[in-house]
Order: C-alpha cells, then sequence, then structure tokens
C-alpha cells in the first residue's frame, strides 16, 4: 500500500508554521507498514489543492489531507473535496450533535460559523473530533482511500488514533514481507566518527540498511532490515544492534521512542533515588525536560533556577569566594552548586550547570558556549568542561542534553575516557 | 520569482525528524517576495531525487534543496547534482582547508571521510560551512538557480544567512508590486470567538487577506495586503491592525516575531522590575521560556521548580494547613506560592502556578488540565482558574502561556472581564 501525504496551507509554505501533522502521520503510516511515497505541502488554492488531489489520488492507493477544514472564510479544502469528487453538502445530525455538546460543555455560546462545519461532502463517512469542531471526512473510491482532516495537530492525532489508524489496520489486514526498523539513539559522539568507529558498514548491516540522523541532542541510528518472517527481521536487527553497542555501546543512550529525560526517570524510579536540579545557563529546560516525564514527581525534588551569583550562594550554598576566585562559569563553581543542590534538598543525587549561552556574556578567557557541568552523589562530586557552539536556543539544547547524559553515565557508572 | 523547495530525507518522509528546514527556507524566501509555489519530501533515492529535480527546476526559476549532503553512505544529494547536471566533482581548495580548520580548532582528527566532502561538483559554486564540513553549492544554469544545502539545520541556516540570502537579495534586485504581511498575535481566545468579534471580515480587510492560525499558544492572525508603493502597504496593514486592536485588542500580545516571553521581557526591563517565577505543574518550563531571552539574567532573580508539598513549604512558605484544607492544586496555594516566592526572593513580582497536567493525578473533584495561577506584585496577590485538556505536553505549553498572559495583563492593567 503506497500513501501521500498532502498539507494545506500558506502558513506552511511560507515557513510561519512547521509541518509536524506530516511528520506525525509519517511516522504513523510507516509502523502500519504503509510507504510513504510522497510528502507535499500547497497553497489555500482552490485549483492548487485540486490539482495536488489528482496527483496523488492517481499515484497511491491512500491520500491523507490535513488543514484547510476550520471555521474561516480561508479554509477551502472541504469545497475542493465536493468539486474533485463531484459530490455536495449535507449536514450529519451526529456531528452537529457533538458540536452542540463540544460548546455546552465549555459553557460558551454556539455560533452559526461554528454550526456550519457539520455540513459534510455526501460521499463522506464522518471523522469525529473530540477535541474540536470541525468533523475530518473518509472517503472511499475503486479500492483508494482518501483521508481529509483538520490541520489543528491536536484534533488531528486524536482522529487519527481514535479512527484512521484502527480503519487503516482493519483494511491493510496482515501483509507478507516484513519491514521493521530501529532507531539507535546516541549522543557525545560526532556523526563522522561514530561513522568511523562502526567500521566496515556492508560487513555490520549485511542488506539490511543504515542511516545517520543528527541534531543538537546526538546523533540518530536508523536501521531497517526485511525479510520473510517477522523473527528473521528482529533477529538480524538484535544481532546489528549488540554489534553497535560492542563498539560505541557507551554513546548508546537508548532506542526507539526513548528520550534521555525518560531513560534518565526510569533509572532513578527502579532505583528509587530522589534528584534535585540547579540550573543557571540551562534556565529550567533541564527540570522542564525531566517533568515532561509523567510521574517525573515521584523523584524529583525540587529544580532551582539561580540566575544569579546572590540566589547561587543563598539557594546553593555556593562559596563567595569562590565564585570570586574562579568565576561564576567554573568548574569549582558547577560542582560546589550540585554539592549544594544535593545537600539543601536533602536528594541522593544533585546535578548543576553554568555556563555562557550567549550572545553576551563572554570575556576573554571565557567564551559563548562554555558549560561546566556538576553531579554530585553519595559517592562523589564531579564537574566536567564542555564546549558549545554560539546559537543561545541550540546552545541550551545541546547543554541540558550533556548534563543528562553525564547523569546518565553516573547512574550507570561509564567514564568519558576513551 | 517562483522557487520551489525539495528536502530530502527518508527520515523526514517517515516522520522522524520534523521538517523544520522548509519552514526556515519557506519564511527567508517570503521576506525575500519570492513566491514558493510548492514544497515536496522525497526519498534518499537517486531516482526519485533526481525525477523531483526535474520538475521544479521546470517549474521554477530558483529550487533549493537540502539534506543527504553528509559524510556517510546515505547522503547521495552530490551524486544526483552530478547526474542531473551531467557534470563531474573536482577537489575545492578553499572548501579543502576549510574542513581542515573545522577540525584543528576543534581538536578532533581529520578522517579520509570528512577530507573527501571537499569534492564539489564542476558547475557549482562552493557554499562554504562555518558550522560544519559538508559544503553546500550554487549552481546557475539558463536563468535559473539551483542551490543545495546540508540537511542539519543549523548548517543550513549559516549558509542562508551568510550566503543565500544575499546573493539572491542582489539578484532579484528591487521590484514593482509590493506586498507585505504581518502577524498579530493572540492568545487567551478561540479563533472562532476571535472571528465573530471582528465583524464583517470584507469591511475591515478592504482587499487584504486574512488567515486565523491557531496552536496551544494562541490565535495568530495573517494579514497580507499589497499594492503599488511601499507607503500604501504600510499604511493599510496599520489601518487593519488598528481596527482589529479597537475590538479585540486585550487579546493582542504582540505582533510579527513577538514572543509572550520576549514582550513581557521588554516590560519587565524597561520598568526595571524583577521577576521570580514559582512552578510546580509547568517543571520549569516558564523559566525556560524566559531565559530564552537573551538579556533575560537582568530581571530573572529565579525560578524553583517546587514539585513536592514539602518544597511548596520549606521554598515558598506557603502554609500547611492550606495545603491540607484546599488542596496542593487550589486557588489559595498559587496565590501563596507567588505571595511566597515574591517575599523569599525579594523581587517585585512573584509568578506561581499549580494544576495537574495529566496523564494521572486527578481527583473526583479536580479533573487533568486544571490549572490556578498566581500573580503578586506590590499592591495585590490574585489568583485565577484555568482549564485546559488531556495531554500533559499541550498542558504544559499553554499552562505556560496563561501564567505568562497573566502577568503581561497584571503589568499592563488589563483585568480578564469582558
Amino acid at each position: 500500500m503506497k500513501a501521500g501525504i498532502i498539507t494545506i496551507g500558506d502558513e506552511i509554505l511560507i515557513g510561519q508554521t512547521i509541518n509536524t501533522n506530516a511528520a506525525f502521520i509519517g511516522e504513523q503510516l510507516t509502523a502500519l507498514q504503509i510507504e510513504i511515497s510522497h510528502s507535499s505541502v500547497v497553497h489555500d488554492n482552490i485549483k492548487d489543492i485540486i490539482d495536488e488531489f489528482k496527483g496523488a489520488f492517481e499515484n497511491n492507493d491512500l491520500v491523507i489531507v490535513t488543514g484547510g477544514l476550520g471555521p474561516t472564510h480561508d479554509d477551502v479544502t472541504r469545497k475542493c473535496i465536493v468539486q474533485f469528487f463531484h459530490t455536495e453538502l449535507v449536514t450529519d445530525d451526529e456531528v452537529l450533535s457533538d458540536i452542540k455538546k463540544f460548546f455546552e460543555v465549555r459553557g460558551r455560546q454556539l455560533t452559526k460559523t461554528n454550526e456550519e462545519q457539520s455540513l459534510i461532502p455526501k460521499i463522506a463517512v464522518p471523522i469525529r473530533n473530540s477535541r474540536g469542531t470541525a468533523p475530518g471526512f473518509w472517503i472511499e473510491k475503486g479500492n483508494k482511500v482518501f483521508i481529509a482532516m483538520p490541520g489543528v495537530p491536536y484534533e488531528m492525532k486524536g482522529m487519527m488514533e481514535g479512527f484512521v489508524i484502527p480503519s487503516l489496520y482493519e483494511m491493510i489486514g496482515k501483509t507478507k514481507i516484513y519491514r521493521r526498523m530501529v532507531n539507535i539513539l546516541t549522543t557525545g559522539i560526532p556523526e563522522s566518527i561514530l561513522f568511523d568507529k562502526l567500521g566496515n558498514l556492508e560487513e555490520l548491516l549485511s542488506g539490511a540498511s543504515l542511516a545517520f540522523l543528527p541534531s543538537q541532542f546526538g546523533v540518530k541510528m536508523r536501521v531497517t532490515a526485511q525479510g520473510a518472517s517477522e523473527e528473521f527481521v528482529k533477529n538480524k536487527l538484535d544481532e546489528i544492534e549488540q554489534k553497535m553497542r560492542s563498539v560505541v555501546g557507551r554513546f548508546i543512550y537508548g532506542k526507539g521512542d526513548d528520550s534521555l529525560e525518560g531513560v534518565i526517570s526510569k533509572l532513578l524510579i527502579d532505583r528509587n533515588l530522589k534528584l534535585a536540579v540547579a540550573e543557571s545557563c540551562t534556565g529550567g529546560l533541564i527540570a522542564h525536560r525531566i517533568t515532561n516525564i509523567p510521574g517525573s514527581s515521584k523523584f524529583l525534588e525540587r529544580g532551582i533556577v539561580a540566575y544569579s551569583n546572590a540566589s547561587k550562594v543563598e539557594l546553593l550554598k555556593v562559596n563567595e569566594d569562590s565564585i570570586a576566585k574562579y568565576g561564576s562559569v567554573s568548574l569549582e563553581v558547577a560542582r560546589q552548586m550540585a554539592e549544594g543542590i544535593k545537600a539543601v534538598s536533602g536528594s541522593d543525587i544533585g546535578l548543576a550547570i553554568t555556563g555562557i549561552m550567549g550572545p553576551t556574556g563572554a570575556t576573554p578567557n571565557k567564551p559563548v558556549g562554555l558549560v561546566y557541568i556538576g553531579v554530585c552523589d553519595d559517592k562523589i562530586c564531579t564537574a566536567k568542561e564542555f564546549r558549545f557552539g554560539d546559537d543561545r536556543i541550540l546552545n541550551k539544547d545541546r547543554a541540558s542534553q550533556a548534563a543528562l547524559e553525564m547523569l546518565r553515565r553516573n547512574l550507570l557508572g561509564i567514564t568519558y575516557d576513551d
């Protein structure tokens, strides 16, 4: 089964909105073993949209469209569907009742504009929207499927999970070729060194394929294998993963959908350890990432964003003389911050970070991108220097990743020596 | 001038990486008044890539390609360019010296794989890469321009800003039709109510166009106008903006690239006020957003992530009896947290938030999505209840936005009554 994804909206084309919808849909279809042949973005323009519908519906078994179904004047997708499929609009009573309920629950008044969203193409099965007012459409024609959903990611996801994925799953049944991929997640090692360390790739992969996907959080290695049985494919992927781990295992923090913060959360919960975090340069990002994980309240005792020197002294018991002697961005102060947050919070582990994120704050000896990270547990307090780039936001990402990685290595007893 | 954007990479198609590159390029071209006709994503596959090159180069004056220029085996874009333009690879000495320097500065060893990145298509002008090793290519053929850049966003952006945009700007010179857009940013009001409040759109816009772009942070209204002179367009946009402000002004926190945290930073710095933030449910996200703004150290005194009840009592001086009586997620505790963080930090304003982000933590009386936000200044301490949805990550975004908006309204004396 081959699929095309169409995203409608000038805001995507001109870059005001990032196309997360196509990514989400791509991921879900891939999990269903549906191949995505092409993905495109088109203007909020009836002619362009209908042209794109034609090309995509001709070349694929499945077309998924998002965007342009909202209540306002610039939402033209419904009109295009009516023209493309030569159909007409009819009121759907269930959808109308959904919309009325949506407004009732929120204590908001129903407008005529909202009420008109219950008009759906006659040829379509409505996809009901539990998270908003615009319904989606499921259209079958000549063994092909055409799906349209609103562009609001949260609403689209609700429809995908509640209706589209189960329906597609039922339709495609079981396929005969098994294709699986695994993502091996590394951090703290550049792409080219990873590549060189892995050695002869043909030998390593023996028919499988490998892609390196670098970002500020590290390099993801995506391995894809296929074969006649699920077991064959699983064994091949396991074997490749093991070979990779034997060479670059210390840099691998997880696989698949793992996040570094998720991996750490699991380690801390399993070992029943309490963590406290003291952040200067990352300004709350480390605590934010940790608290994205459900259940983080079990182990995160507190976080302190100590931007000022005074707050470092008062809240983290950093020695004033050390700040004067070494500077607030120094190995010594990072170590003391980690020690301090551990002590004042009564936690098992203290994690601390101080650095210069830019664009300002550099001195002749301390450039933008210089970061010190400290970790303190019941046995030892250590700190380490890192050098990142000159972009403030990327530096915060990189620094938070390095800090979480240092915590992971501390928990697992992995050193930084080669 | 019409442009097509091509993004190469399976990782984008299957949704493992979100296509931020196309968004960035779209934004930059739009600013240069270049119309983006189409954007597409294709496989890491030589035939698919060359087919897409053909279609895009035929239909546009400018084609910008990203991805597939890295040092590893799955990077095939250079090969496709050589085939498509019937050219060959030659070593570029400047690029080679850039690569050598890149490794020298970082104290890393140059590998043969990296060295080979200095091979560039004979027909191309290399776009030098100050942030990585792979060069980009600028190719001119028959009045058309073809540009290829690496897919790593940070490297691509460096090339766009340092080379591509200035070169395109010089090429296109000045155009005769002026087209400008402005984004008016709102929060705390749903799309359909905004739409209804604006009334007769034709009258409001008189020829300009308007798009509503909702997200968890609010609704962006994008107004686009065109005309024969820059002044005409500017006046028209100003007039529309003023009309909008007269109806929904209290919900408008900024325009263009403004962020709510940036708007607040400016207000606090201008008034020389110190802020301290106490977060429970947002777990550091508010402090993170504020510290994304360069210069936030001028006004952010400290942030506390007080996840546990004990830390609320100890660090924020919340009354233990109040937690027992009202619960830690309550109007009263939010108010006390704001009062406490203001007092202990000696700041001018305390901002505090407590809530239930999900998936767990709900009680019969307190559903997931329930949030209380408190603000305390020298005159008054208030708190307000909000109800969001059931997705943890989106709830954190929404809650942080509502808290920053409550702070903005406090600073500007805007009430929540209609």
